[in-house]
C-alpha cells in the first residue's frame, strides 16, 4: 500500500544509495546508475540524482521527481558517457515541502578537490555539529544532514592524508543511522554506522565494483551480490580494488526490522535474510499468534501480499487475490469533486468480489499507522460482500518515534498510542484484529546475523537518543544499551 | 505483463467507453468520467478524452497520453462543471503512429446539432462505407472507423425523426465489432453489435444512468451494476429514463473470449461471468490438461497471477510469488546502453530468488505471442536458480488474425504459426509447455450466457470477414455461420 | 503596440498563409515553411501549423501557440525531410476561446485523395453554405470557414476533372474575403477573391515557387518576390510550373487599407506599395491635416514608429525615441497584485524621460479603438514630464464593423462611435487630437494599383454584407457597389 | 542587437539586482520583485530568482530561464504573500554551461541565521579567497563569486555585532567590481565597491525602500528614484529607515563606460546621466569624428537606434528606420537546414528596402566584436539595394579583456586586436568605418560625476588586475593608479 493517499499513513524510508567503480571502463556507469535508481526508487520518491566522475571531473544532475521524470533523454545525453564512476541517490524528505536544492547526491568542492556524497539515514547529533561548524564560520545551503556530513569529512580532510582517513574520523564524530557513499576524484568510499541501522551491500559486475542500499539494485543491472557491508565497516574502492576497514565493527547491532516488514524490496536479501521470506514468516507467525477460522486470506497490495501468503500457508486457509490495484493512478491524480474524496481509495484499490463475496476474510497488511486507510479498505471488503473481516498486521503496534531515518508519525497521530486493540477493532470496523508480537517480528529475518532496532514498537533504542533535540518534545527514549552508544 | 516492451508481444484491446446521464444534476459528471477513465485505462493507453454536455452545448478535451497526463487540473477546470451528461473514451490505435486528431470522443456538428461519439470495436465494411460516402461528397479528417460511423448516423439522421432511429439504421448498415456510445444534445444512446464482440454494460448511481465497457468503471465511481447490454441491443437514455430496443437481439453471439483471458479487468463481471474467476478456472483447466510435478506455481505479473492461483489450487502445488514488477518504469524509460537492451526485462521484472531457487517452477502466463518475452522471463527464473521451468499458457495458440478490434500480430510473427509446441519449448527454453485447449478456453467464463469468438485460435469467425480488404492478403477466414452475418 | 493587454484594443488580422513547391527538391521545404511562419507570425499568434507533401503523402502538425512553441526540434524531426511541397499557416481566432482543433492547415481526405488547406479571410455566406451542406449529410468537426471551403471544393471535385477546376467553381460559390492556398497530392493552388481584400503574392527561390500572404515571408527565406496574385486570380503550381486563371480578374477591387496602416509588416510590399512608406506617408499627411507646434515627435512602439518619422520629417519637428518596449514580457506574464493591474502598461512600455521631459510631445499611434490604452500611454508621458501631449492617429476613426477577417470590436466599445473628437481628447487626456482623414488614408499606399476597402471607417463596403447573419444585429451596411457583389 | 546568434559577438552584462524593504506592509513585495526583474532582464537572461523574507523566514525560488519561464503562476503562489522584504536577481553566467545551482539569490544559513545575497560584478581575488577559506575547512557548492562573498561575510559575522559590520569588513577584503545586496532576517544591506564599476541606486515607493541595479526597475513598479548609491558606500535598510556608511567613499572612481554604450536600459539614469542621451551623444560625436556624406542614417536594432538618431541630428542626414527585428524568434529557434545557417540573421533582422534601396546608408551599431554579425548585417543592406554602407561604431575598438563582470571575448577573437581599421572595412564589406574615440566615449555620459573604466579599450584599469589568475595568461594589465587599488 504505497499509494499517494497513504503518505501520511505509511512510514517512509528516507533514501537509497548506489555507486559503481568500473576501473576497466567496460560498463556504462551512467546506464548502471540509471537502472539501479529504478530498482531503489521504493526507498525515496521525492527526488533523485546522479553524479558521474569522468577522470576526476564530477558532473551531476538532480531534481525533484521520480527517476522517470528527472532523467530524461536529454539529461542522460548531457552526462559524461565514459566515466569510470557514478553515484546515484533517491530521496524522501523527512519533513516539510520537498526542496530541489536538497536533492542528492550533494556535490561540493573542498580543499582537496571535488566530492559527491549520497546518504541514507539520520544524524542524532546533526544540529549539534551544524552549530559547531557555524561557529567556525561554515555556511549551509540546505538543512540536510548530508551537508553536515560533508563538513565533517572536509574538516578532517584538512588534517588527513587521504579521503578515506577523513571519512573514518568523520564516522567517529557522527552519531545515528548512517549508510554513506562518497565519491572523490579517484575513489569511492562506503561506510555504515556501528549499529547498521540501514542496509548497505557490495556487488560486482565483471571488473566493476558496486555499492548499493539493497541487493535488488545489483541484480537489476545484472551484477552479482558479493556481500553485505558490515555495521561499522568502511570500504574503499579504487584502481587497486576493494579495501576494508573493519576496526569499528563488532558490538551489538541494530538493523531496522521494518526494512524486512515494509521498506526493502521483497527480492532483496538484507544482511543474509530474504525480505520476501521474512514477510512470509511474519504472516506465518501471525497465523500462529492470532489464529482465526475463515474462508480466504488476502493481502493489501502490494506490501501485504507476501505476509498474506505466509498466513495462508501456515493456517491452511486458501490464499486469494482480493484486490486489484490501479496502476495508472499517478502523481497528478486529482479529486475534482469534494464529495468523492472519501472514495479515493475506491478508485485506487478495487476489491474482487468473486474472491470475498460471502466469505470470511482474513486481511493482512504490513501495519496500522493512523487507521484511516485501514478503515477504508475494510469498508471496501464489506461493500464487496465479505461477511467477516479479520485484520492481521505483520508488524507490532507503532508506539514510539523513530530517530533513524524514517518518518514515523507524531505520537498523537498513532492510533495505537491512544487506543487499545479492542478500540481499534471498532474504529476500523473489523471482526478481529491481531498485531504481530515484538518477539515475533524479531524472528522473521531468518538467516540475518544482526540484532534489530525495534524502537518504534518498544521505545528502547540501540543508542542514546537524547541529543535528538529537534524531536525532544515528543521523545520518550528509554536508553537500552548506553554503553554501546556511538560516542561512548 | 502489460509493460512497455511487450507492446509488440501482447494483444491490445482497442478502446474503453463510458457515459453518464444524470438528470437530477446530483453527480459531478466530469468527475465521474474522469474516475471511470482511470478504471478503463487498461483498455487503451495511447489517447483519451471526454465530452461534456451542459444543457445541449458539448465541450470536450482529448489528447494523446494517459488520463493522468491528459486531464491536468487546468483541463479539468476548463470543462463545464454542471453538465448533465459526459462521455469518456480511452484508446489504443490499431496501426501506425498514434495521432492526436484520432483521439476520441469524436465530436461533430451535423444537420440536427452536435454529437459526441465513443467507439470500441472494428468495422469490417469501414473502407467500403468510407468510399461510398466520399463519392457523395464527404470529407474525412481522420482514418478512423469512428468517423465512418458518425457519417452513417448523420446520413440516416437526415431522414429520421430521432437520433436513436438514425443510430438503429446505422447499426444495420455497419458490420463488425461495435460497442458504441453516442451523446446528442438531449440523449445518450448505447449500441452493441448483434454478436456482442466487445462488452458493454449499464449501471446506475442514484438518479444517474451509466454506460461502460466494463463493470469495474461503474464500481470505481461507487455506482451499482445494473445489467449487461445485450448483443444487438440499443439503449436510449434521456430525461424519461432508459428505453431499450431489443429487436436486433437473438441469434448466435460471439463475445471475444480473450476479454476473460487478458483484456478485461479481473474485478469486472462481463456478461455474467467474473473475469477473475474465469482466469482462475483457466489455470485450473490448465492443471488438468497439462499436469506436471513441481514445487511452486508462479504467475507472470500481472495478468498471469489469477491463472497461476487457479493452477496451484487445482494441482495442490503451492502458490508462490515469483516476481516483483517494478512499478516505477514509465513511458519515458530509456535504454542508454545498447548492450543492456536485452536485459530490459531484468529491470522491469525482478525474480524473487527465495521463491524459485532450487525449485521446479510452474510459470503461468496468459499467452505466448512472439515468444521473445517468454524466453527472457524463463531465463530470469533460470538465473535465479529454478531447476526446472514448466510454462503454462492460459490461452490456446494464436494462429489467426483478429478483425474485431485487437491488434493480433501479423501471422509471420506468431510463434505458434511457424513452430510446433516442441519447437517452442526449445526456443523459449522450458522443460515443458502447455497451452489451454480451445474447448477449455470456451468453458472458463462460468455463468456467461453468450457464445464466444475464438477466431484468433481457430480461424473460424462468427461473421464473414471477406470484406476486410485492408487485411485481406493475410486473411484466411473460414466462414462459420454465414447465415448469421450482420447484413444477411 | 501589439502587446498582450491591447488584445481587446487592437484589431487583429486573422491569418497568414504560405506554400512552397520545389520540383527539383533543391530546397528543404520544411525549413522554408518554418522560417516563413516566423515572418508571418504577426498575422496570427494563437495557433500555427504546417503540412508537408512527400510524394503525395501529406503529413502535418498544428497546435495552439507561437511557431516557437509549436515547432519544437522533435516536431521538426518528425516531419518528412524530403518533401516537394509544404503549406504553412498561422492564425488568430475570430471569437471565443482558441481551439486546437481549429488550427490550420486543415488536412482532409476526400474522394480524390488528400488535401491541405490554408485560409486567410472570412466568408460572408459561411453559415448559409454550412447549413446547405449539412442538409446533404455533411458533418463538421469545427466551426471554421476553412471547413466550409473544404466542403465546397470537395463537392465540386466530384464533378470536375481537376482540383483546380473544383477550386474555381468553389471560388464562384464562396463570398467574402478569401486568400486561399490548397495543397493536393500533386499541386498547389492559390486563389484570391475578386476584391482582393487580403494580400497574397508569388515568389521564387531557384526552381521553387512560393506563395505567401506577404512578401516579407519570401525574403525571409532568401527568395525573390515575383509579383502579387491579382484579385480574382487563381494560380496552379505543379511539375510544369505556374499557370494562372485570370478570368475572374477585373472590376473594382477592395484591398483592406488597414493592411498598410497596421496589419502587414513594414518590410513587406503589398500590391505594389511599400508598407513602411505607406506608414511614413500616413504620418506626413497627418502633419498636414493636423499641424501642431511641438518639440518632439514620438511613436507608440512598434506600429506607430514609422508614421511618427513621417510626421517629423513633414513637420520639421525633431523625431525622438520616446518609449522603450520591454521585449521580455511573454504570454505568461501575470499580475500578482490587483492593485498593480492598472500599471501593467508601465511594465511593458517605458517612457524615456530624457526625450519627453519638459517637452511638447506629438504622440503618433496607428489607431484608437477603445481609448483605454491610449489614455494610459498618455499618462506615462505626463508622468515622465511631458508638458503637452498631442495625439495623432494614422488611421481615421473606427465606426463600423469589419466582415472581412479582422476582429474589429463591437460598436458599443468603439470610443469614436459614442464620442466626439473633443470628448475623446478629454477622455484620453491630451491637449489635441487628430485622426487621419478617409481621403488621406486612401492615398497612403503609393504605387498600389488597387481600390481600397475602408468599410470600418465609413460603413460602405465593396460587397453586400447582408448575408452576414451572425453579425446582422450590429450591422449597418450601406451597400456601395451592389452590382459588383461576388455572386451578382 | 541582443539576439541569440550574437551571444558570442556581444558583450554580456552579468547580473541585475533588486531589493525592497516595505516596513508598513503596504506593498506586495513579491509582485514588486517580479516586475522589477522584468525591467532588469536585459542584464541577465540565463537564470533568475527571488528570495522573500516573511518575518525573518526566507523562502526562495530560482532557476535557469527568463523571468517569464521561471516565475509561473504556481511558483508565484507558492511564495509568501505577506513578506516585508524581497530580493531579486537575474544572471548571465560568465563561462561554460549555465548551471541551475548557480542561479541567485544565494540563500544560506550561517551562524546568526539566514541570509540571501544577490551579486553583480566580478571578484579579482575570488580564487585566492576561495583557497584561503577551503584551507580553513570551507566547502563550496558552486564556482560562483557569490559563494565566496557569502563566506567572507560569514567569517566576519563571527566576530562582529551586526550583519552590516560584517559586510563592511568583507567589502574591505573583497577586490573587484561589486554591487551587492544582502538580505538578513531583519535588514537589507546594499554595497558598492570603491570604484563603482557597476551601477546601484536607491528608490522609494511610499514607505518602502528600493535598491536596484538601474533606475528603470524603480520606475517600472511606479516607485521614485531617490539617488545613486555612491562608489564605496554601504547602505543599511531596516525598520528605522535608511542609514549610510560613506567612510569608503572618495578617490577616483571607475564606472564601466559600456553601461552607457550598451548594457543599461535607455530609460535608466545611471550615476546622474541619462543612458538614452549618452547614446545619442555617442552618435553625435561619431558624426563629428567620422563625417560622411550619405542619404540616410539607420541604427542596428535595438541598441544602435539611439546613437543613429544622434548621428542623424548632428549630421543633418535624415534618420531612417532600416530594419525590422522579428520579435517572435525565441530561445527555441532552430535551423533545420544546415545550408540556411548563414542566413540566420536574415530571419531575425529584416531590412526595409524602402528605406535603403538606392541610398548611401550610414549604419550605426554600438560595437564590433568579432565582426561576423556586422558583416552579415552589411550584406543584408547591400542585398536590399543600399549603394554605399558606412559603418559607425558608437564604442571604440575592443582590444583588452574585462575583469569586472562582462564576458568580453578572448583576445584572439576580437577583430580589432588582429586587424587595422582598413582591414576590418574590407572584412565586413563597408565603404567606410569609424569607431568612436576613447576621448569621445569618456564624454558621452553628460552629467555623470564619476570617472570611467575604459580598460577594455585601453588595457588600463582602475585597479591592479594581476591577481586575476584564471585570466592571467591573456592579461596585459597596465596598472594606472596603483595607489588607489582596493587593498592599498
Amino acid at each position: 500500500m504505497e499509494m499517494e493517499e497513504y503518505r501520511s499513513e505509511k512510514l517512509h524510508e528516507e533514501c537509497g544509495v548506489f555507486a559503481v567503480y568500473d576501473k576497466s571502463l567496460q560498463e556504462n556507469v551512467v546506464a548502471d546508475a540509471y537502472h539501479a535508481l529504478y530498482a531503489l526508487q521504493h526507498r525515496g520518491q521525492e527526488s533523485c540524482g546522479m553524479a558521474v566522475n569522468d577522470d576526476g571531473v564530477i558532473s551531476y544532475h538532480r531534481d525533484l521527481g521520480l527517476v522517470n521524470d528527472v532523467f530524461t533523454k536529454d539529461v542522460m545525453l548531457s552526462l559524461p558517457q565514459h566515466g569510470k564512476m557514478a553515484l546515484g541517490h533517491c530521496r524522501y524528505a523527512k519533513a516539510g515541502i520537498p526542496r530541489r536544492s536538497e536533492a542528492q547526491p550533494l556535490v561540493i568542492r573542498h580543499i582537496k578537490g571535488s566530492m559527491a556524497l549520497g546518504f541514507n539515514g539520520a544524524l542524532l547529533n546533526g544540529s549539534e555539529l551544524r552549530r559547531k561548524y557555524e561557529l567556525e564560520g561554515a555556511i549551509f545551503h540546505t538543512g540536510t544532514d548530508a551537508e553536515v556530513i560533508a563538513y565533517a569529512i572536509t574538516r578532517h580532510r584538512l588534517k588527513c592524508s587521504s579521503i578515506e582517513e577523513a571519512v573514518s574520523h568523520a564516522m567517529d564524530e557522527l552519531e545515528g543511522a548512517i549508510s554513506l557513499v562518497v565519491m572523490s576524484a579517484r575513489k569511492i568510499i562506503a561506510a555504515r554506522d556501528r549499529k547498521g541501522f540501514r542496509p548497505l551491500c557490495l556487488g560486482r559486475k565483471g571488473d566493476a565494483w558496486i555499492v548499493a542500499s539493497e541487493s535488488c539494485a545489483i541484480h537489476s543491472i545484472n551484477g552479482e551480490f558479493e556481500r553485505d557491508i558490515r555495521p561499522g565497516e568502511i570500504i574503499v574502492i579504487d584502481q587497486d580494488g576493494v579495501r576494508s576497514d573493519e576496526s569499528r565493527c563488532g558490538g551489538k547491532s541494530g538493523l531496522c526490522v521494518f526494512e524486512f516488514v515494509y521498506f526493502a524490496r521483497p527480492d532483496s536479501v538484507v544482511d543474509g535474510a530474504s525480505v520476501h521470506v521474512a514477510r512470509r514468516r511474519a504472516g506465518a507467525f501471525l497465523a500462529l499468534e492470532h489464529p482465526v477460522q475463515a474462508d480466504v486470506v488476502i493481502g493489501a497490495p502490494d506490501s501485504g501480499l507476501d505476509a498474506a501468503l505466509g498466513f495462508a500457508q501456515q493456517s491452511g486457509i486458501p490464499y486469494g487475490i482480493g484486490f486489484l490495484k490501479n496502476k495508472y493512478i499517478g502523481r497528478t491524480f486529482i479529486q475534482p469533486d469534494q464529495k468523492l474524496r472519501e472514495n479515493t481509495v475506491r478508485i485506487k484499490l478495487n476489491p474482487i468480489a468473486a474472491t470475498v463475496k460471502g466469505k470470511r476474510v482474513v486481511l493482512v497488511d504490513d501495519s496500522i499507522v493512523r487507521g484511516t486507510t485501514s478503515k477504508q479498505i475494510v469498508q471496501l471488503l464489506r461493500d464487496a460482500g465479505a461477511t467477516e473481516v479479520h485484520f492481521r498486521s505483520s508488524s507490532p503496534k507503532f508506539l514510539y518515534p523513530c530517530y533513524f531515518g524514517t518518518d514515523v508519525d507524531s505520537r498523537e497521530n498513532l492510533i495505537a498510542v491512544n487506543h487499545s486493540t479492542e478500540e481499534i477493532e471498532k474504529i476500523i470496523g473489523v471482526d478481529s484484529l491481531g498485531f504481530l508480537s515484538i518477539e515475533g517480528v524479531k524472528k522473521i529475518a531468518e538467516g540475518c546475523g544482526l540484532d534489530f532496532c525495534v524502537g518504534c514498537f518498544t521505545g528502547e533504542y540501540p543508542v542514546d537518543c537524547s541529543k535528538c533535540e529537534n524531536v525532544k518534545d515528543k521523545c520518550e527514549c528509554k536508553l537500552t544499551d548506553k554503553n554501546e552508544s556511538e560516542k561512548a
